[in-house]
């Protein structure tokens, strides 16, 4: 899509019909030694993989309250997130967490361990969770963000969550305050 | 790098200089509502993100050995790894590892749960390794492996490992065998 006011499109083109190298029309093919057909470049020879993305972010916790943010980007405009956003290059999921919750939340939080694992194989993500406790009531949201508030946790809004992973994770939190185990979970969103 | 044989080169190209949607020349430069340089295409609006990678595989136990594949492949030909390789799309990571482990080592396993997360920043990588139960002692190791074969826990070939990620979740393992517990264990190798 093209947004308004710009001439660059998001998300990101999932298909790719020229060589990134060389600007040539790229063949599919199953390139040699490899079992599957791949978008390979006649020209030069480049192979150009497809791989699943990162989702990082954090369950930040002030109190007996949960910081959610209400996105203010597509998809799911106007539905409450955690903080996360797709990690970047030269990072680790712990620095991807943080610096997507100050970026959404502007919150100032300390990390704590990595809490869920979740697989969203429908759209080629992982999602991955960490819990955090947050330092300071001060929110600055950023352009991604409607607002970001805490929610008691006996008043999620369970029905305008933005996804399946933030429902699931958030449902995993309960679940561990109420038994006292915080290992990480693994889960596949089918 | 060309491989003798093929016009194709391994691994993917890291850099992009052309627009796989319209083939013209990428611009690196902040987009809007964006905070880093990302390569964009001044000509069709596509902007090219790049992500890390995932590597999924697994800790596969026969009653007290490890399978361990000697590399037919570079990086770090002839060392010994962990059955693992890139996530593809469409796929969970458990799938994954379960791909791999048949795929380099030719071994009939059971997955168990998620034992190591491991951030190698570095290389723009997050390894995933699962534990797993080897089912049967027949290996039919793939074109990938020089061999495949099991190792007892006091054999393992530490100075002949490929990679931090295995030398890491092998002594992790031997760590949580010593005190039965096998919860996930994340770290970050810089």
């Amino acid at each position: 899509m093209t947004l308004p006011g710009t001439l660059h499109y998001f998300p990101a083109p999932t298909t790719q019909a020229f060589c990134s190298q060389c600007g040539n029309p790229l063949s599919r093919l199953v390139p040699p030694e490899d079992n599957r057909e791949r978008d390979v470049c006649n020209h030069c020879g480049a192979v150009h993989y497809r791989n699943p993305l990162i989702v990082v972010g954090t369950v930040p916790i002030w109190n007996d309250q949960v910081l959610l943010c209400r996105r203010a980007i597509e998809p799911r405009y106007g539905k409450w997130t955690l903080p996360a956003g797709f990690m970047e290059l030269a990072e680790t999921t712990a620095q991807g967490a943080l610096r997507e919750t100050d970026e959404e939340a502007g919150a100032d939080v300390t990390l704590g361990s990595l809490f869920t694992v979740l697989d969203v194989p429908r759209v080629n993500q992982v999602h991955m969770y960490f819990l955090a406790t947050v330092n300071s009531e001060r929110l600055d949201p950023g352009p991604e963000s409607l607002e970001a508030r805490f929610f008691n946790l006996d008043e999620i809004p369970w029905e305008e969550l933005s996804f399946r992973t933030v429902f699931h994770t958030l449902q995993a939190y309960l679940q561990s305050r109420a038994s006292g185990q915080f290992a990480t979970h693994y889960h596949s969103i089918e």
